[in-house]
């Protein structure tokens, strides 16, 4: 039995991505159009003010290319509010006229391969990333992953030490972007089909391609890494939700 | 020819997972609607009445993201009864505005590898794992999982002697998490689509996590481990069915 | 080049699993349902014709689970009364309420590895299997399956000795299920996906599981063997199609 | 830089496989579908005129099972053509009554292992199979197929010599079915998902299977054969049209 | 830590593959069928006012066979623009009769194992590539792919020099196709589900399986090459639009 790498866990995550059924959408009256449009600014106004709160944050987005037409993601203290945010949305107006295209559960999570002694938990720190406030930045990327289990190439059965060396070695890639990239790792281990989620924030796009090509050739995702499908997406902010949805 | 681990077998299990055509449902007026959970809360309560005396049992669960909105464990002593109790299901009203998303058919099963000597079926602590009353904990955990049959990570060719010791040590990873996490496997050889598929409660829905993501490092798991979709949900206590249906 | 082993090939067989899309079935006016009913229950006393004339045989079973509703498989002497019949069916009124979920194209096939001489085809047990009456059992089983062609396990590379001596050996599990279990092995090389389909016959549904989980540790399976999706049903006898799709 | 076999390229070809929606179709009156019917009966006839002046060649069968009802194979000289056809198709009434199930893009291809000196398209022989009129045998078989790349199986990093001493063997396999079976082998690198369609035409159906498994031993496709989804059909000539589309 | 291949990175590129609703298109007025192709026609024409602009590029093909039957193709200079375009496309008249079928996000990229020294972002010829103005070419094709990370054939896990050596006699294959094939190479690290996007050109539609065939020989492909689907296309000449798209 090989040792797991202890984590931090903070809030339950939820990425919801959905496609927008335009058709049905135009042929829809404009102020029924509105009202819809109105009402799921109501919620989005409710989440500000969980986050005014600091019980939660999200984030939303527009994504580039058919996978889907937006993203929600949203973070809470609990998988039960993530459950109630999704009914809530489903019950909505606006969702009669999306078709649900891909989620994501998972949890905020830290490793501890890099932190030692001290109760992490009361570092505010670790509490700030344990506990974000999703930034406003231009640009979203997000990819779920899983840790290689093949034949030679068998990240579970390394050994602690060996995985700690080659995890530092892959944060020092991570680190050279600090202040353009903004990551969050969120674990999905029991939660849903992938062991880690990714999501990237930053206001240049091209930054995204850069951090994950040159982790590419680290030996941690390249003998180690598997990769489900990736978003990219564009900052829907509050103020272009109705250019976005608006006929 | 290599020896089969001999298995002890229960109550035939199915999980039904569900997503609700909330659309569609919105547009049907009011008294149909809750004419249709009436209906469906019956058929609960009939499943209460089996579950009563002890001839079945069943748990209902909301689940969090896109995969399905809601998910029925049905346990019956044949096969016959889960057909009928799904058809009866399809029959409903309610079914009308349900998608199915994903079930899967299997059997409770308990590992010979542990055991020895008397008949197991007279063991009153075996018979309540085989005939398991399904617990009413805050969440739950569904993935269906594969041994590995793979160039050198072949499971099905290992020796008895080195099966046992890998499931014994795999097994006092679970046995950590006694009190924390109730875990029901239910053996699908024949019956659907992977070998097994395993069901988790718990009160903390973090301890799911933390329990796979330790399992993972565990040989058993790392080397031959072969895992297939991940659900997680909320309890979906009776008294909540109103509230979730409810528009 | 290495040796083909030579197989001995019977009826011609399709296995056709369909879903009953209740909510449009149960918006039909009741007269309209039982025209539909009594219409493929003539469809079926066709067929039970045939098999009188020892010209074909059938199979119709409810399936557990969301794969499907209901599975008819149909044997006869060519692939074009197969098709015949699917279209017969397809145009039927109950196949307006029907989705077809999966099929599976192949012909009954026995393996000569363990015949040698005399012309079997004029060997009564032999033709008794080639052209098989399907038993009224309570339970089937069906899944597709391959022989493995990946890296040092590859069962085309393997010498004819070699094949026959691990067939051999895997035909010993299956003897030991004899009265319990019939199994038809079709061969559906250059028809469909996989090499084989195997479909199982018992009145204990849990002796599939047994089964296949024994033969699973035997090297043909362990090394060798590549499975599709597995189906499980209970018998629809003709007099219990009415209930089953009396709303 | 591995040598790369010449090949020989004739026609461009599509496979075109559709099922027929038959609830549609049903509710449609008959003088409808009769009309639909005679248009489609007019495309054929105007395919009829373009294979007598040798300017292309076609081919009609049903298919058996759920994979599609209908197959059209479709040789002509250009991309362009094949585009016209299928839009017109598309364009056409019975169109409006079929589901595309796949397709593939291909064109005639022979391999210039066996062929040496001589300008090959000159040859009258070679030009027959380049540009060949499409029996009207009673069945078809059609699969897409890879040659493996994985591991120490690598077709495309195998010696040129290596490569044509395989496929010399292979083809003498081919050889034997000569009379029983016409096979056209068509190239799809850059057109379509795999490397090569197979499509396989004979009187006598089971001939498919004894070929395909019979060369399924052949270290050509026991070592480096990746198959595709398999598909078998009837011929549907032209007379058997009205009987197949009629309720 | 291996050292990634820096770079150039030119415009963000979106190609997105629609299929056309004939059944609904067919049932729409003339007059309402003109005005979406008229509209449609509008928007080409804004993004050829783009393209003189040098500002962005497009191109418009049908696509051979089942996956689409047409393609748009864009170049932009920023992920923005891209969905804008998309969603300006997506809110027309003409999408309310197509379905999206596949798309792909990605930035014109040329690796930087061919150049040295200067600054690339300055000199012309690379700013012709980086910037491309699309042919209008008879025949497109387009496929996504990833370099191989399995077991003993890991493109990543390669010294830099290694890598250099192989592309370099790749890139010579290109290069007996210049005249012949235009390539436009995209990255998708992190923007989509491959590493790269292939899309050639060519007033010979043979030239692409040539090139793709000769190249799946080069070790860099036969050992490293991971392909997706290949999609096949002729050219959609505006002029050609209106024949496209009338009934």
């Amino acid at each position: 039995m090989n040792e797991a790498a202890q984590t931090l866990d903070g809030w339950y995550c939820l990425h919801d991505f959905r496609s927008v059924d335009w058709t049905t959408w135009k042929m829809t009256p404009a102020d029924e159009r509105q009202a819809a449009i109105d009402e799921f600014k109501g919620l989005v106004e409710k989440w500000n003010g969980t986050m005014e709160n600091k019980e939660g944050s999200h984030a939303l987005y527009t994504v580039v290319g058919q996978k889907a037409d937006f993203m929600m993601m949203i973070l809470r203290p609990t998988m039960e509010e993530l459950n109630e945010i999704e009914t809530e949305f489903n019950k909505s107006k606006l969702a009669e006229y999306t078709i649900p295209t891909y989620s994501y559960v998972s949890v905020v999570e830290l490793s501890n391969y890099l932190h030692d002694g001290e109760n992490p938990y009361e570092n505010p720190h670790v509490r700030a990333r344990l506990y974000p406030m999703l930034p406003k930045s231009k640009y979203v990327c997000f990819y779920p992953m899983d840790k290689r289990r093949q034949g030679n190439d068998n990240w579970f059965m390394l050994p602690m030490e060996e995985r700690k060396k080659l995890m530092y070695s892959h944060g020092m890639i991570g680190r050279q972007y600090a202040g353009k990239v903004k990551q969050i790792i969120t674990g999905s281990v029991g939660f849903d089909d992938h062991e880690w989620g990714v999501t990237l924030f930053s206001d240049d796009v091209l930054q995204f391609k850069k951090l994950v090509y040159e982790m590419r050739f680290d030996e941690v995702s390249a003998r180690y890494g598997e990769f489900g499908s990736f978003f990219v997406g564009n900052l829907l902010a509050e103020d272009r939700i109705d250019a976005f949805l608006t006929i």
